[in-house]
């Protein structure tokens, strides 16, 4: 740890979480797990081996808080942000959401008014899915405490197969569920003020039902065909395949030209000077399938609204550890990890 | 709702924040149960029933959020509180403690030794129970925009039994497992800079080792021993025994000489105008014990550090919802639902 105090960097996602997790958090909570995938593995979520419980079934425990300002931003609010977050973390770890949690910390002055809206979009987030929210907690702030509405939402999950971000192997193809950088440049235009367009707004979904399907495919052998997932939030794309790729002891070689991103997207990131792979998606994922099986799965995605833009980006190379980009006349560079979100607070 | 905008007593456990929850929350989530006991109970946890799993058995899940100020206090810290307060949840519904999460939200410029210090806290809390910490959040926000760390904890248990607040049956003996009032009046001094007595201290502490000896208690006739509990925290006693009054359509008799206090605490709330009853308490359990058990249960709670100071305080009525304290002189008061925790941010 170079300083002796927290730094937004510590909670943006990226090389500096990473340090501050290792150093502090993991170094110190000695009992980590209670299944086959523990804190330790910094995976989108945990798992719990219950006694007596079927063969190879295993519950799925996430949690995250939402600190997102402002609290409304285009199309919706933190509380689907919330909700997605916490149903794609269990998502992306194979598991059907079983139910959540809904904690709110509310600074005095909130309007009660907005508090409902959100809480009826937790509502219908939740509905998207089928999960009920069963338990709460609510704490109210002096206004001079808390700048804005805070939202915790643990889910609990079950599979009988998780799916980890460590899985990837050489020669698997690398999909992402959709267009990229939509959640952290739309809120950034809507913060600055900007009005590119109509079509830059939070991507902010629960993708349970999109990814249902995929999981029970499996290879002649019987193998899994989706080999690792991940949920691409804070330090965006750079940040999930890094870990993906260093998880996996593998290398990952993206075509730039095969990223799939809106215009506005684009536009916005060249006129702030930002690198949307490195900016926070809330609806999307990415994974790794494999070889041969890339057309089925992305022909079950696209029939979703959810996964109407997902594409092939890449595949997965025997280079350890390294993510490569390469462009569309052929010139590569590394994708770094983030230091971390270059939009604070998008989520 | 009679203002536009929330206060501070919405978050305070008592009257205001059952109006909010029940006007707000209750009404908006059409999905809130997973199990026998739902959101719409208002226990201090629900739960999950799974398919195929052994007969009875139900998981039970839990939030808290905690923004006590200062995050240091006599003895201990805001870690120890988050820990202990998760697992009471769990174990006032019956079930024992299998994971843990950990969200933390921390303000730049927040020191890292102190973070590491409520880190290493959490850890020896968890550990005194068995409890592992599996998986977690960690967020960061300006320091403009938060006074002070906050933590959410959710947490997973297992009960083949659930323990809920609404089982009181008139002739049950009313027990609590220790003094009241520690945490919120030892909190209140500290802040306040008053300095009473080396015994004035946070009663935080995990109760899972105390209680589970009791929940294997049955009647002769196969009944549990313990037919209700609850964790006396926010809107402290009063709060706690009215909702279990009501919730089980029964009253409550308080005998105010056989509530244990510790002088300290009965001392500063005399000299600060503070009802003790009222105040938030951070490591009891208040519970209905069968009648002719109650010298059974007693000795089991004695024996463990956390229940020295257990003691009978009253029993069940057949006075639908109406909790009265008789003090020595056989004056009768009735005890009213606070309107929330007279001492803000103490949890």
């Amino acid at each position: 740890m170079k300083s002796n105090t927290i730094s937004l960097e510590h909670g943006a996602g990226g090389e500096v979480m990473q340090a501050l997790i290792g150093e502090i958090i993991l170094k110190n909570f000695r009992n980590k797990s209670a299944g086959s995938i523990g804190l330790e593995c910094l995976d989108d979520g945990s798992t719990v081996k219950l006694e007596d419980f079927n063969k190879g079934c295993e519950l799925v425990l996430t949690t995250d808080s939402h600190v997102i300002t402002p609290a409304f931003f285009p199309n919706t609010n933190i509380g689907r942000l919330a909700v997605a977050g916490t149903v794609n973390d269990l998502t992306v770890m194979g598991a059907k959401p079983l139910a959540l949690t809904c904690a709110v910390i509310v600074p005095e002055g909130f309007p009660l008014k907005e508090f409902e809206e959100i809480i009826k979009t937790m509502d219908e987030t939740a509905a998207e899915v089928g999960v009920p929210i069963i338990t709460g907690d609510t704490k109210t702030v002096e206004k001079t405490a808390l700048d804005s509405i805070i939202l915790n939402t643990a889910g609990l999950g079950i599979t009988d197969s998780p799916v980890r971000d460590s899985g990837l192997q050489p020669g698997d193809k690398i999909l992402v569920t959709g267009t990229i950088g939509d959640h952290g440049i739309s809120l950034m235009a809507h913060r600055e003020g900007f009005d590119f367009d109509t079509d830059l707004a939070s991507d902010s979904a629960p993708l349970w039902k999109l990814i249902e399907p995929l999981l029970k495919l499996r290879t002649p052998e019987g193998e899994p065909v989706i080999t690792a997932m991940k949920d691409p939030t804070r330090g965006g794309l750079a940040n999930a395949l890094n870990e993906m790729a260093s998880k996996s002891g593998a290398g990952i070689l993206i075509e730039e030209d095969w990223i799939p991103f809106k215009p506005a997207v684009s536009a916005a990131c060249e006129m702030l000077g930002l690198d949307p792979l490195e900016v926070a998606n809330e609806g999307k994922a990415v994974m790794g399938v494999k070889a041969g099986f890339e057309e089925e799965v992305l022909s079950i995605l696209r029939q979703h609204p959810y996964g109407r833009d997902a594409a092939v980006i890449g595949e997965v190379t025997p280079d350890k550890n390294e993510v490569v980009l390469r462009n569309r006349f052929g010139g590569m560079r590394f994708v770094d990890v983030p230091a971390g979100d270059p939009i604070p607070r998008v989520c």
